[in-house]
């Protein structure tokens, strides 16, 4: 009878996601493409219908949804191919660290930033989305492609890596000494998490998983206990520093290995259509496009966004074997991991509004961009000959 | 990579509805009883580990997973065997108002409450929740039986009375004139949108519903379209008084008239699986126990919560013409309509914090009791001979 305001939101929200990916999707476009766009259009940018601000919900729908997309991106990446394409993702996810953020910092530099404001642009600079390019590659059904489980396990390791050069950076930009004690007790407890989730979970999966998830608990179903799992790694991923979709994509590969596999994929492919477009609508309703009104914000936008693309493009690209425009391209979306590391720079009080708004516009572009080109080059080196 | 507190509530918060629901189907329970306890106990009341004032993510949730279980049950319930008990319905709707408005105003009354009070406390009484009695009904695969039609019509019609009281009785307690002429267009206005959504929302699907749904927008899922049809005729519903989820059943009604009716039923349940609990978790968190510390004010709940029962039970019992007992222990459940009327008289100003609190813990007790007691005569009485 009353508290309808949230309701209006999402129905607002959802509808323009869906809009948003049809045109796109009719402009032979990713969809997500579409649907980040959707929320610059909905948001403060054009219309404002909605704003992140006044109505959280819409984020932590996001939050949910970019789980749960990982969940079912991890049901569908067998470990013993991620392990084949182990030394090479990390080979990836190292040089697609290292490239970026020494083109970030010395951007930052030749543009008359302090260094610590430099150092946090370089550390927006380094974190692939595994969000945004694990949605494009299971929209065109390439998952199972082997550039497609190197590109996912370097996101993974990317993450860590982000992390850890996350928290070098906070510290030193905000004039703490850096604690390498307890830098090295967080790597180590995530390194540990992500061990035991790929050894003894996934035995336990192998061995009784399928039996733990049907014997007990009379009607309680399966799918209720997989969400469960879902959510709770992801918190726990997120507890020790990670990004909660680590967890739930860890998760997914977890229970990929038991008999529920199929019949969860279905499941979680039907919530999935419901609330992974929150995630890519909040992406774009975090724009201001009042920002970049001047040629010359927009102008530093375009250059900060090719340098972006470029630096992660040339690091997965000389860190891959095979595949390698694919791979370099798969990697270049930051999403909302910019946007996060953004965030913090800006909640710091290290960066301005101005270089908050540069960092989250060239996080957004990249993953427009590489949207695209992505499936174009899936589409003509990705076939199954070069894997 | 942070942000995880959304995440941790949402993930304790499912986890004690399956738990909760879990062990109250082991006690041959319906499993929202265990859900709305659930929800006491992790609530303020007990553990205090979420509350719902801090996270109105719950409470949002909440109000999707009440939309979405209204939508499946519409997706269960074929409009002709509605249209045939509908003399039936009215009759049960109208008797299940004016009995309990009677007794509650009745007891308000003796109780030594002024008038404005007393309409407020008997507003509280009248209108049944169908979320409440639709789970359990569907939990028992009862929902094609005749009474469960009278139940679910009954509860439709109970919501526009329960909107025409409400409004009367806010002017009153609030000193405001009644206007009758705006009354009297928002009734006609609520009648119009259910008469148009069952006749004409009801021939577009069945003439050209599947075509609608699937011939447009190439890869936009029918799917989709449902869940952004679903919230937005509950957003619609709303914004006319109603309860949205009376808007949601009407939608699943009428896409239960198009080919893809067993599809979207299938899906929907998936969704259902994560998102119903949140309805129940939420309104076991509106709960306080302390409120109810002392004998005398433990008292006075139990005997308000009995008159509730009894109340509604009658009126509904003389209306309904079979299946007399189950129609009305099935109209029984208060559930979050009493709450929000109560919530109402609260922000009114009208009623304290103790009645506010008595209300409140009356929704949740007549639901509780009712869920076991129509589940024990839906096996006894609501076999097919009768129906």
């Amino acid at each position: 009878m009353d508290h309808g305001a949230a309701l209006l939101t999402i129905f607002i929200a959802f509808v323009a996601a869906i809009i948003g990916g049809e045109i796109a999707m009719r402009l032979k476009m990713p969809s997500v493409v579409g649907q980040i766009i959707a929320g610059v259009v909905v948001g403060k940018s054009v219309l404002n219908w909605v704003s992140i601000d006044t109505t959280p919900i819409l984020f932590e729908l996001g939050e949910l949804g970019a789980a749960f997309l990982l969940f079912s991106v991890g049901l569908e990446t067998p470990f013993d191919k991620i392990k084949q394409v182990g030394r090479e993702a990390l080979v990836v996810a190292v040089l697609g660290v290292i490239v970026p953020f020494i083109v970030g910092f010395a951007w930052a530099h030749f543009a008359g930033f302090p260094n610590n404001q430099a150092a946090f642009v370089a550390a927006a600079f380094i974190a692939t989305s595994a969000g945004i390019t694990a949605k494009i590659l299971q929209e065109l059904g390439v998952i199972d492609q082997k550039y497609s489980q190197v590109i996912l396990g370097a996101a993974v390791i990317d993450d860590v890596l982000a992390m850890l050069v996350l928290s070098v950076v906070s510290a030193v930009s905000t004039g703490e000494t850096v604690n390498f004690a307890s830098i090295a007790i967080v790597i180590v407890q995530s390194l540990a998490f992500i061990f035991l989730m790929s050894t003894l979970g996934r035995k336990i999966a192998k061995s009784r998983g399928s039996r733990i998830l049907d014997k007990p608990l009379s009607p309680l179903s399966p799918w209720s206990l997989s969400i469960a799992l879902c959510i709770g790694v992801a918190v726990l991923a997120n507890k020790l520093g990670l990004a909660a979709i680590i967890g739930a994509f860890l998760v997914g590969m977890v229970l990929a290995e038991t008999d529920y596999k199929e019949w969860i994929h279905e499941k979680v492919i039907d919530l999935n259509e419901f609330i992974v477009p929150f995630f890519f609508i909040s992406a774009g309703l975090n724009v201001d496009i009042e920002a970049f009104r001047s040629l010359d914000a927009l102008g530093q936008l375009l250059l900060v966004s090719t340098l972006a693309v470029v630096g992660k493009f040339v690091g997965a690209f000389l860190g891959a074997s095979q595949n390698r425009r694919v791979v370099g391209i798969g990697m270049v979306p930051r999403g909302e991991v910019g946007i996060i590391i953004a965030g913090l720079g800006f909640q710091f009080k290290v960066i301005g509004k101005d270089i908050y708004s540069l960092l989250v516009g060239m996080s957004l572009l990249t993953s427009i961009v590489a949207a695209p080109i992505l499936k174009a080059l899936v589409k003509k080196d990705g076939s199954d000959e070069q894997t």
